[in-house]
């Protein structure tokens, strides 16, 4: 690992090419703060369309094999300092091992993988890795998420006893995947999206949500799947019912099929001092309900009285709406800080989900699995 | 029955006497159309309070007792109508019957008996029964919960899929039990409420409006029912997995200790063609979420383009926002055009809430209790 | 005046018959807290119409002019307490001062009259009179613009820089006056409706709440008034500027066509130490928004933390919407608290808008229509 | 003009450095969707802060002056093909016109000048340079301000009547600009800031902003200006009367002493056949209202439906909140288009504001500050 001080990081893509959806956010979200530049790319396993994207997004070195670029980069002298895994989630884990055994930071989109099995490996390897390894669970980047994490750390809910989270949107409600879309083709194919469709592509993220705000684990759950679309080979509906530790209940919704939700990821919980509310869309407003019977408070992205974390996860003053993609750039954010932590022989920090977030995410999809094949009997993740 | 014609309705009511808190309500609703009048009470069963709150609500006729009351009023050339039964709930079928029995109409609150048994009774009863008999499932006279029913009556959501109903709300959160609140004493008494606490009590309203709303029933539940209050002898807070009539899933969410939280009743639906979503604590807009994309659709009380039913339930023009008291007031308004219907030798038209929801309510109390006890185990209703 | 202890006042009515909007509204509101009974009524000019319009609301006595009715009630041992006045504006004077003359005490709709010479000379015989005179600016009705009043009275704005008040809708977009709309016909003809249009009917809602909640009166204005509905005769549509005493600073908007507004009156303060926002189409929520940059504060109806007075203007406890009528319901309620205070020889506490209210209320239309034809130039009121 | 196929565009900054708001927001939106890239900067007219702050962003080129900057980069063979000019407002016009005259393309912030003159002579400069100038009224970079603009176009509101625009925040509260606080000290020194307070730094926002919805200039305005915190030597607040083009009425207010607001611009159109309201601070909403009471239509950022323009100006599909980041870099894409169109030899398209709308911001300055001055007299604009 190369010194990075006084330059800007040099990164590199696999996956993310023309007709993607994620690999856009990840540039952008990688680049927003200028602290990294996007120089090398496996975009696609098509040659051409590698190419073709590499050079759309202005990129000097386009691979045609995240292998290929593995081994190359690792002997450049300015080789990328980090690579962001961008494609179908089957491939996740042989694409990070290619990077982490090249010596090269990798940042991985999530699930993590498509097993549980598959999932422990990786980690066990970022474990050994003098690498680091992340894991873009997004929507803990966003500045009131952090400062609900802060709030609940800090006491502000008392017991936590009630929790109810949600992620619902409507883009599969038709069966896309039998029309060309590339995005349902392969998050509706088990062999390249693993063992869940809603819950893992988003269930993942709301049951991570849960888990980082209110710094509880799920123990356990008892999960009623639905495939509505006919034809279709993995869920697209799920309801759950959660228990946390240390006695907390509640509920995970989630679904592909709910008609007129965009990306209606939500959170509310309730201790015995207060609660707290958030909506992905409407990010930028938090609100606080203190027990007794006092006034909601509507907490505000970048308004004064916030954490130290949730202040500093802004670019703008108060008043200036950030969205998804600050976001996904204040996990980038995290994480380059502990590139350069690194690179400069100091400890990494890792405030940023890792790989045994990642575990965590497909012990929850295979548990949900197994509870909805069984009757929606009680599962421990 | 007397005739009724050109005149105001008379009507009683047992219970709701001083620290009550349903009676004043059922008071408004009952007279809020100026088509009823309260003529008569047994307010309490301490006959001082009962003296006292007949006088403060100027009641012409005060009873000490129920019986007394419907023995007497049923004899009197100008005696009741119909009667209000406001009590706690294992008095409900007791005083029911008592009217029912006397040949006057009555309308009762929720939930109907302290369990199915008691429940079958009364509603065998009512059906045999020459005197009407309503239930105040009050949430289903809002404008537009009405409104929503029609919509999915005329195919606005197409094939239901999803359903998220929930009732939340906090002032249980300590146990005012023990602390001289009359409403929190009888509502945490099993002997009293009956085998449900929040279930019962805010539950079974969460559960008529979704079979309200979506014309579907409940058939199945897995309940994981919690006594968060340390002491409490009925459950306060409620999670459950849904499975309705015709493939629909969802899950019912309700709480008495839900921090922060009013009366947060609150219904999403999802089909195939729509969505709809509508939240007790802004009960003047109703919103539409065509499937395709297209802009979602605020719907507004007594807006243009509404249901007749929904134009019919409004006593202003829109932009009068109207509340919990008109909404019950509605289906007052209903069962009083039934009474005089009835005392005109016309058929009932039964367009409230009867005795047979009364059950079906219960029905769903104790599946709940069932299905908890059972480890959250799938249970019919 | 007679003894009403004990018994509900007898209320007669004027105006508001079939075709009405607001006679009913008057009539659920005077009887809402079953404190007064409506028995007596000149419900339209037409006889037929008073006739069927007294029966349909079971009224014992039907008078076919309200001279005759003020006349012949004064003689009854049981006449009425007292009379609502809800004919168009340019009777409200002819009809109050029949019936102060009577000694029956009035409670009359706004405008007080459709000229300020003429709102004068009933505010003078109003003064000197032993019967009560209230002018139902319903919107002080409600808990939270109380609630408003009390905090700006205590401090928590601070000194008040800048008042944002509108009032805006669209049922007068379309020349409903031309189409045998009864409301359209009068509030747009200047014999019947006064010299304002759109500023009468509802401007003078939005300065009266401005002036109420602030407790600052508007000392000046700039007033841009325009007809935009061709061949109507009054204004429909106002925008002005404001000076208040003591140097805050604002604006005024109302308008009869702002398309797809209901009536959304709504007001904005900001003062040195804190602003406040309320909007009465969700009525039921109050922002306090203090200076510091802390989070904004949903103060919600019922809620603990509220004023004695906002606290005393509920009929539920929280959770439970109230709306338009019960507004309409509290101004009613502090009228027949001061009957019942008169007729006991207490002293009168005219806790509701009196007709001083109403001659300010003419002065504000009559300012705006005299800076308007003068180019927008600052008038006094 | 060298050619610029195939790669970024190379960027300088004037302005920006360490202390200031503005840079970093320029920064991020100039390089977001990766067409772009900063690599020159004269930062700070303090060479020391000039230099760290180029360091801190990782520009290669740092200068100490922006003459130097101008005379320099035009000789490099791989100089800037644009300039952002991020400067308090009297530096606007001088170092424009440095880079202009050096044949290098200018993004400039707004105002455009301290005065009527001085913008004048710039727009004519710009009208005759073959360098291309934008400026940042970066809020029509919304894509539902640009949504609001092509259904004005396309007649949705039919002929407009009304107008409210607003634009309030609190920042300036306390005299922050005795307190070292820089953004405060030069936006309240009339020899740097220019004749307008607030109405110049977020007044012509607020006008820009209307103008470019409606497609409607303001005609005339009544304005009535005010300076709130003592000792302060311009205004901070402002209230305004408008006329607009066409016979439509409206106001605009802005202040910086609006408590609890954060940046509270907002606009609500009402015409014949329709409304539009939208919130800076929930910018992912544009509510249309249709005439004839049909329910209001709540637009989404990305949702189907949508014009071309405002598909176009997302980043992410729908249920991905954007904020002002990406609208500010949406002004930036149009511009960088137009830098690459200019450098291929077609013609410019000027998608974005240019000179003559900053020409236009200063009018409406001073035509406020004169209405002012005279008492709230009308001024053309």
């Amino acid at each position: 690992m190369t010194a990075t001080t006084g330059r800007k990081l040099r990164a590199g893509i696999v996956g993310g090419g023309r007709g993607a959806f994620i690999g856009a956010v990840h540039r952008i979200a990688a680049q927003i703060d200028g602290e990294a530049e996007l120089v090398a790319g496996a975009l696609s396993s098509d040659p051409a369309t590698a190419r073709e994207s590499a050079a759309a997004w202005h990129l000097p070195r386009a691979y045609e094999s995240y292998a290929q670029m593995a081994r190359r980069e690792r002997e450049l002298d300015d080789g990328i300092d980090f690579v962001i895994v961008a494609t179908p989630n089957h491939l996740h884990v042989p694409v990070s091992r290619a990077f982490l055994e090249a010596g090269i930071h990798v940042i991985c989109d999530k699930p993590l993988a498509v097993s549980v099995a598959e999932a422990e490996q990786l980690a066990s390897l970022a474990a050994k890795s003098p690498a680091l390894f992340a894991l873009t669970h997004n929507y803990s980047g966003y500045p009131l998420v952090r400062e609900a994490r802060e709030r609940v750390r800090a006491g502000a809910l008392g017991e936590l006893r009630k929790a109810l989270v949600e992620y619902n949107q409507d883009w599969l409600m038709a069966p896309l995947e039998r029309d060309h879309n590339k995005q349902a083709e392969w998050r509706t194919d088990p062999a390249r999206a693993g063992a869940g469709g809603s819950i893992g592509d988003i269930g993942t993220h709301a049951a991570h949500l849960l888990e980082f705000i209110s710094g509880r684990r799920i123990e356990s759950l008892c999960a009623d799947l639905t495939t509505f679309v006919p034809g279709r080979r993995l869920d697209d509906d799920a309801n759950m019912l959660l228990r946390l530790e240390g006695g907390a209940k509640g509920t995970l919704v989630c679904s592909q099929v709910a008609c007129g939700e965009e990306n209606n990821l939500a959170i509310r919980l309730y201790g015995t001092a207060g609660g707290l509310e958030w909506h992905q869309q409407e990010p930028n407003t938090l609100i606080f309900k203190p027990a007794g019977g006092g006034p909601w408070q509507m907490l505000r992205t970048g308004r004064s009285g916030l954490s130290e974390i949730a202040a500093g996860s802004t670019r703008t003053p108060p008043g200036h709406p950030e969205g998804y993609l600050e976001a996904f750039g204040n996990v980038y954010r995290s994480f380059i800080a502990d590139v350069r932590r690194v690179s400069e022989g100091k400890a990494a920090v890792r405030d940023y989900p890792t790989a045994d977030d990642g575990v965590r995410g497909l012990r929850f999809v295979e548990a949900a699995v197994r509870s909805s094949t069984r009757g929606a009997a009680w599962e421990a993740i």
